[in-house]
């Protein structure tokens, strides 16, 4: 990376231009129009900036923009184009893109004699929805959460600041990581997961529902990545298919060890497999980055009535215990529905006996 | 299944002797005993029994108790020999077991001259914890849960009746499936995930921590069974290796295809098996049997402090939607918290307005 001087104390002043008005775009408009920075919009699909924009997420696209930065936010299979357009008609602008692979459109953009251009810097917001598109957006929606950074070897420096001014504006946590190691991360936390969740799933499709009947909760939070948009997830694996290939051949060769010991009976086998599993399982940091603190489950029966939910958690509040998650079950036919509420470990028997005291019905 | 003489109005009359005194074991004595049957504990370690009755699971067994019903609750590798010896001991007993594994038991008891015994009815109730031991165990575990009761083909009726009964007094919904089926279905609902689940989770063990910082809600989903007891789950997995091995086979062949699509390009065949995998997301029925009702989530910002869960889960229930799960989702370095309620796809915008309108900060 080369030096650079550095630029003003907050370096992101706008005019910023989201290109694509979907989920992502609209919720950076958003979360930039909360700190009255000049946010302009467009997207192949007008109705998605006059939604957009509505929602207070900047305004439609002045003819003579003369954008600080250029958000790029369209499917992977457009997103080279659109970067090297934005980079050619803004000659002064600093581009990112907020894709979900960063290798192939860095080589794209790349030229032979010059390398890769010193305005261009990729990004990845770890966010997003099940839903897509302007309506679903939010100003919160990066809030907290991880926001890949991926400079190139022959970026500007000040064009990083430029693009970690915006994670910092969008209240998003940077990590700065190569094109190539971006890749290679989210190969192994997303693309590898999400395919093998469609393995699994894949093998539910035709089984028969007196089968299906015993489905639990382990097998619904196996396959629950598995129902995103085929188009999208096609996309995304084919740009990233040299990293995610390099996982399918570990899997497989793990998955003839496994089918190994099972064939033979080797126990020794199956759990030395099985004790790699829980030890990956401990090896994910917690949810914001910091250390993984143990938690533990109490169960508390509730009426399915309004106003029940309301008032255990104010008992449950009482008890000044941090609840970390909150899982509900319930079946419409039955009166009363069961809470999971999750909790450090050392706090979850003060807790229960501080519920039951109130007349809850716990368990642990 | 030969006819036999029905029995009184309701079956469980009691004692129930039940042998392992863990999770399971000690969560059916708490259910009986709300109905006052007689339960009688044993388990090879007597502190379990103690702990069990003193939760008020039942008693310690005498020494010439007569039971009605038998149930065998110890780990998969002791499961033949325990209910072998219960058969033998108890001559007028119904032996019934709630391992993870049916057939394997089965052909462990059955005799060549006169086939498998006549008081013996498997069974599987799908209801677990994260915990073990019986300081885990409630009388709400099987509420409202699947349990398969797994009849063989030289089966008493009335043992069957008897087991049944076992299940409805402790709230749950009987699957009635042939060892074979049931083996076949736990095998694709429950093992298959498991073991798909510890093979991704594998790959992260020895990944850098700049790479998992990138970890998202969807690696947490997939993985997160794989942290269950790899002994318990050798010895499960061992039990139902021919079952878990034709899965394994086809997993095998997907992931060959899989591979195959993504190194060449070939789009069609990789958007082809993402769709199996959208596909089999939905086969999964409700969490109750009963049909999946398309539900949408509304994120809300909450201030991390006591009493303010409380304050929205009131607001909510002013709404009048019914609210089908919760994820909280805050970090304990910030002041504020993402809460993310789930209700059905037709009300979300309804509590989304409702909330803004009381001043919380919401998005779709």
């Amino acid at each position: 990376m080369p030096e650079s001087t550095k630029g003003p104390a907050d370096p992101l002043r706008g005019p910023v231009l989201v290109v694509g008005a979907g989920l992502l775009g609209t919720s950076i408009g958003l979360a930039l129009r909360t700190r009255d920075i000049d946010v302009q919009l467009v997207d192949a699909n007008p109705e998605h900036v006059r939604t957009a924009s509505g929602l207070g997420a900047g305004r439609a696209a002045e003819a003579d923009v003369a954008p600080q930065l250029v958000v790029v936010a369209v499917p992977p299979d457009h997103l080279g184009a659109e970067v090297r357009r934005a980079l050619s008609r803004w000659p002064q602008a600093v581009v990112t893109d907020v894709g979900s692979v960063k290798e192939a459109p860095l080589a794209e953009l790349a030229d032979g004699a010059t390398g890769a251009p010193v305005r261009y810097v990729g990004s990845h917001p770890m966010a997003g929805s099940e839903r897509s598109g302007p309506l679903a957006a939010s100003a919160a929606l990066f809030d907290g959460r991880p926001w890949a950074v991926t400079p190139h070897d022959d970026v500007d420096r000040a064009a990083v600041d430029v693009v970690l001014a915006l994670v910092a504006a969008c209240g998003a946590q940077p990590v700065i990581l190569s094109p190539a190691e971006h890749d290679a991360a989210v190969a192994r936390t997303s693309h590898l997961p999400h395919l093998m969740a469609v393995l699994v799933a894949g093998r539910l499709a035709d089984a028969s529902p007196a089968h299906l009947a015993l489905s639990g909760q382990g097998v619904r939070d196996v396959t629950r990545v598995a129902g995103g948009d085929p188009v999208l997830w096609q996309q995304i694996i084919t740009s990233n298919a040299a990293a995610v290939l390099g996982l399918l051949d570990e899997v497989r060769q793990r998955l003839d060890l496994l089918r190994e010991a099972v064939a033979t009976g080797e126990r020794d086998a199956l759990a030395g497999l099985l004790a790699e599993g829980v030890e990956g399982t401990r090896a994910i940091p917690g949810k914001h980055g910091g250390p993984v603190r143990p938690t533990a489950p109490v169960y508390v029966a509730v009426p399915d009535h309004p106003g029940e939910l309301a008032r255990l958690f104010a008992d449950a509040g009482l008890a000044e215990v941090n609840i970390e998650d909150v899982r509900i079950d319930h079946d419409p036919g039955r009166a009363v529905g069961q809470v999971e509420l999750v909790v450090d470990e050392s706090r979850a028997d003060r807790l229960a006996e501080h519920l039951a005291e109130q007349g809850w019905t716990v368990h642990r």
